[in-house]
């Protein structure tokens, strides 16, 4: 909690806005991570309005109690007008708000109602979002250390099907104390060619690929690894992986000589080809913490700030009748890389 | 798969727009029920383009094999220009697209791409989506079955704290092959005041409320049961909770004399009286299938129509020390209700 007035003055700083909104619940029991972020809490069917000096939570009846035990700024009940109750806390002038995070439909009922402008704070909170502190970081290195703990456990073929491993690693991440992150991708063979192959009844065959996370305290993990059943077999598939891999290593040695995402993307380009891999079909990599995928975003067209940056790096290799990937945790500490 | 043709049909019957556009995948991993719906498919990142005699699917490059490999309607892929392609697949007329799964940066995006009038089919498409086959029903009905074994088999006490019981109860979930609908909730004592109260490490007492669903094969389920150590202890609560469930049969009872959401809710709201409760914080129930909470809306300001309608019913009393809840599900079968 001790960050959240940090947070609040970052969000305003230089701000066209002069107070932002944000709600939390429109998917059933899904918090919104901005939402979480700014406020401390994950009380569902909440607006949450800040402004510079302080903020307030309104909540329905139903959620109130709760949310007074667990907000950190102070909670008002929304009456049976919950529009003028919201134009009140906001007071004058423009709102911020998160059109990512937002239906279009609240979006839409919201302009009508509050008849101010609604300014677009998406990219703003975005990055904010993306320079983590150290408490995040670490949270999110002990949620990278349980997931690899997980994979470096598991032998794929103690389970039957694909469908079956991936019930098990979201046994293993609940029996941890965790959650998955996102839904567990276990691509056996040729499936492997997906990367975002679902779990199927397909029985495991000589080579699998897991791409997994956990969420510790709504703290997001990503990794991916490939199995190899015997020493000798699934040759091709070995050789890619293992190219993947000095790919990764070769991108973390020169992580310090990149500016902005975009020379991350750069880079992977050129390593990409070196090791004489296909040029990528999805990016290097992506920034991680409330989210799977969050800023900054590692692709050639955005120029997004490494400031505090932590990172899921994923090399990657697709063909016709298999793919591979190879993917770890790296985090941006005071201008050094380590990995997480 | 072949009810899909007959859902884009529905869709169309009278509508003031010419195409559809649905778009899969802005919650990292998490599919847009109603692109589920619509296409049959799974596959994020995805675009649905629908039209009165047909459908086309366009998937950037990373997903384009999958979605081949699982979609209905046939697929495109995505050039570099995906607005000149999305503009291509919709052709000309006004766009129908799904306000509440669309966040507003998307609309505000493509409103600018397109330049073309996008009009929101949220209640089209709520109104399709609550009017379940036998089929759908068929399927709702085995979530439920799924979930409502695993809540008579538990015994509360066998697990030290709210969190224990809750993470039994995911674990319990992925072992029937289905994963959780929501986050449980698991309140004991005094926390049960909270109707959605987050599991904590709160150690279980002689009271315990569970609210808990399934999702098999994306179906849902909801229900909700109250524990009691003792035969003979917590007697404010085993006695509330004895007129919920009395309220839940009355109401079945009279299920068929009601013709609209709205007399469902008036006729809740009797009987909660005539049981001496306190009137409820929440609405009595909410459609369920692809969504946990979908139409039809069980509150007095709507009328939204019961056929085909399958409902999770929850009649519940809250006071300053604890709360109960009693929650089944019912469907509407031709005409006639019944437990599912």
């Amino acid at each position: 909690m001790d960050e959240i007035p940090l947070r609040r003055k970052k969000l305003f700083s230089g701000a066209r806005f002069s107070s932002v909104l944000l709600y939390n619940g429109d998917a059933a029991h899904l918090p919104s991570p901005s939402f979480v972020y700014f406020s401390g809490c994950r009380v569902d069917g909440c607006y949450l309005v800040l402004k510079r000096n302080g903020g307030v939570l309104l909540s329905h009846k139903m959620n109130y109690e709760r949310a007074k035990a667990e907000s950190f700024y102070p909670v008002k009940m929304l009456g049976k007008d919950a529009a003028s109750d919201l134009k009140k806390a906001l007071g004058r002038g423009k709102i911020g708000f998160a059109a990512n995070e937002m239906p279009a439909a609240r979006f839409l009922a919201l302009k009508k109602k509050l008849k101010t402008e609604l300014v677009d704070a998406t990219g703003r909170i975005a990055a904010i979002r993306a320079e983590k502190s150290a408490g995040e970081t670490a949270k999110i290195a002990a949620s990278a250390k349980i997931a690899r703990k997980i994979l470096e456990s598991i032998v794929p073929w103690e389970y039957r099907t694909e469908n079956e491993l991936a019930s098990h690693l979201k046994i293993a991440a609940l029996a941890a104390g965790c959650e998955v992150s996102f839904e567990p991708i276990v691509a056996s063979g040729k499936n492997s060619r997906f990367p975002h192959h679902q779990p199927t009844n397909a029985p495991l065959g000589d080579f699998v690929l897991v791409d997994f996370g956990v969420k510790l305290e709504g703290h997001c993990s990503d990794l991916t690894r490939c199995y190899f059943r015997s020493a000798n077999g699934a040759k091709k598939e070995r050789d890619a992986y293992e190219k993947c891999k000095r790919v990764f290593s070769e991108l973390f040695a020169s992580l310090g000589s990149c500016k902005n995402s975009r020379d991350v993307a750069v880079l992977s380009d050129r390593l990409v080809k070196k090791h004489g891999l296909p040029a990528m079909i999805h990016s290097i990599g992506h920034g991680i913490g409330l989210e799977v995928h969050e800023q900054p975003r590692l692709w050639g067209e955005s120029k997004d700030s490494l400031r505090g940056a932590v990172l899921a790096i994923e090399p990657a290799a697709y063909f016709a009748d298999f793919g591979v990937r190879y993917e770890e945790m790296v985090a941006n500490v005071k201008g050094k890389w380590k990995k997480i």
